[in-house]
């Protein structure tokens, strides 16, 4: 019999003995002093995520600079750690999560904003920050910050026409399989410019965000956009800047291999190097998804009918992957009961169960079907792979949306032996 | 050419000349001075809800209490404003909506309490409030109250195994389909019994909560479902109530005719009234759905490739429906631009469009390829059917989560001429 190996263990996420470690934070003794729901993010792995990015950049000779996507999770400390690190800016969608950037201490040339929709009050509070790198998405936009704020460099987000995402969903394809909102087409681009120079705006960056999770199997069709991508680039009279914009996916079932990072690089190098450019990259999920875990307790567990209920003390409202996005959840216990500690991946102990939330929704379900050791009430389970669009997103749906979230540091210096 | 007669008129919804007017609120005026995203609720509507409902039930002389599921909308306003009506009770579904509905000002017993994954911290909280009707969910839950509450009167939350739905929305059908979460399935309900007995719980109630939305076409359903019930009602020993939770529709769409009420009471006395037993009735979306408009102001009007799109200063996480349920909604012009006042539904300067709104998220949009007379920038939207489900759900998400809330009265007496 093979021993257990959990496919997402790691160096700071792993079972000791039976108990789920996140860094040094045995998630059990979290648990039962914190309560729950908790969310629980390391910030060494949180460095190492922006790291890996830095290398394969680096390794490519590629000029470049990481802006962290502040919407997938704001949390302040998170915001204040990754500040404090000072290998990353922040990219922005809205006025507020600008200005939070810039309270938490993000100087204004360490800040991207590429909104939507952008209206007139957000361009106001958007002109009185000439110093970020703000990225237009529409012939409006362009009209109207070329009114406000003439003269000013910017960069024009485009939609490739191609996209790309975890699996097939297309609940997180940017672009490509229909018209979406996003960007300026390629049939109105040459208009964008001629715009822009109307109004003496120097457009000096194109940018481009695809989709969401991409992974190797997607590394194709990202070249294919790379290579569109340089159309128009070489459009621009005096291009700085491509920014490539998130999407970079991190594993998130069994079967998923983590995205080869050089290989990613090494195509970016293909194209954009030539060119001289600057190459901004805009990653969230990758830097704080596996960063983070949600701890619920278990309040039920109970058969109905054919299939064996495990209820949890948090909903949908908490966590939205699943029910939003139809994106898989690796749930896992915090402590693992079993045949002692010599359980297997299928181990003959092991139950199919569901896991439903506190919710009275039918879509509040985090996982269906799956293969879980015996669990019982009062037990906590550790949702993996949440550090990402979790808090962030929740909501107060039923009044069910208090929970704590605690960040992990390295042991203090001062208070070691 | 006949004139205009949009579907969702109505005496206190209409347009007067071009201005789409609330009760007596010229919603231009308002969506002029308040700013936009904005919520109006009109409480001359839900107070007619609620006595619709009323007048069926008493019409077909059935006994009976109306619960407003507070999770519907909870705008303290609008909860003051249901409480001084003194027309009806609230449904809640957490402790934290329990304590509100008693902060609100309702007594014990003119709360309901259906949980669903409850957890013994919520059952501490239910356990201080022994004069609410409780109804009990799983064996788990009657166990674990019994202990808690021995010789307590509960309800039983039933799963009937019959799904009632919108459409044939299976993200709104609480059972049926397939296994759901919810309530006590019919192969372990003489279990519950039992198990009640054994704490000396009393069982006087039945509850069943089976779908969301229904209209006429699912009143057959409906009446399956009543038959199902009396089989549950006839085990217990002193029956005196039964809860047909909520889930009663309003149309959202031009096809949609409203639900007969009428109809409806008649079929629950057909079962029931042989039976004398207290009807329980907790609409949400019912009361309120109607009673409430979304105003949002157009921040981009623009065609991408083959579509128009109008884009509007809000996003999906203030109003989830369109985006989380695949519920259609309708959108409609504050002020009315286009051949004089004489338009007709599908006037021919009407324009295919497609409402998106500000969240960098492809899923944020409002509605596809709807047809709606000329808009231009800066011009104001109604969504209607907006009162419930909307701001409750609403979250942060890119920090775009803030919106006004207006609550419309009848005028105040004392200031008139």
């Amino acid at each position: 019999m093979s021993y257990c190996k959990w496919w997402w263990q790691r160096d700071d996420l792993r079972y000791v003995e039976d108990s789920l470690f996140l860094g040094e934070q045995n998630l059990y003794s979290l648990a039962y002093s914190a309560g729950s729901p908790c969310y629980v993010y390391n910030s060494t792995r949180i460095k190492q995520n922006i790291l890996r990015i830095h290398c394969a950049l680096e390794s490519a000779s590629l000029p470049h600079c990481i802006f962290y996507a502040i919407k997938a999770n704001r949390n302040p400390l998170l915001l204040s750690y990754v500040r404090g690190l000072g290998l990353s800016g922040i990219d922005c969608c809205s006025p507020s999560e600008l200005l939070l950037a810039r309270q938490v201490g993000f100087f204004e040339e360490e800040i991207t904003y590429t909104g939507t929709s952008v209206s007139n009050d957000d361009l106001a509070i958007i002109a009185r920050h000439p110093g970020i790198f703000l990225n237009c998405d529409s012939l409006s936009e362009i009209r109207r910050l070329g009114t406000l704020a003439p003269g000013r460099e910017i960069g024009i987000r485009i939609n490739p026409n191609i996209g790309l995402s975890y699996g097939a969903n297309l609940k997180l394809q940017y672009s490509g399989h229909k018209t979406t909102k996003f960007g300026i087409y390629k049939d109105s681009f040459l208009e964008a410019l001629q715009l822009a120079a109307q109004y003496n705006l120097k457009v000096t960056g194109i940018h481009c965000h695809s989709g969401w999770g991409f992974l190797n199997k997607q590394l194709p069709v990202f070249e294919m956009l790379l290579n569109e991508l340089c159309w128009y680039v070489d459009q621009l009279k005096t291009p700085k800047y491509i920014n490539l914009g998130g999407g970079l996916g991190v594993p998130i079932v069994k079967d998923d291999s983590p995205l080869d990072l050089e290989a990613w690089a090494k195509l970016i190098a293909k194209y954009f190097a030539p060119r001289s450019l600057k190459v901004f990259v805009e990653p969230g999920d990758y830097i704080v998804k596996d960063s983070g875990v949600l701890l619920l307790q278990v309040t039920t567990v109970e058969r109905k009918q054919d299939k064996n209920f495990i209820y949890v003390n948090g909903g949908f409202n908490i966590n939205l992957e699943p029910a939003f996005y139809e994106l898989p959840l690796e749930v896992v216990p915090v402590v693992i009961r079993g045949r002692e500690t010599s359980y297997t991946d299928s181990g003959a102990d092991w139950i199919k169960v569901t896991i439903a939330g506190n919710i009275n929704e039918v879509i509040d379900i985090f996982a269906e079907d799956i293969y879980l050791p015996p669990v019982q009430e009062d037990d906590y389970l550790a949702f993996i792979n949440a550090g990402g669009y979790g808090s962030s997103m929740s909501s107060n749906h039923c009044m069910r949306g208090n929970f704590m979230e605690y960040f992990l540091y390295e042991r203090n210096g001062a208070f070691s032996d």
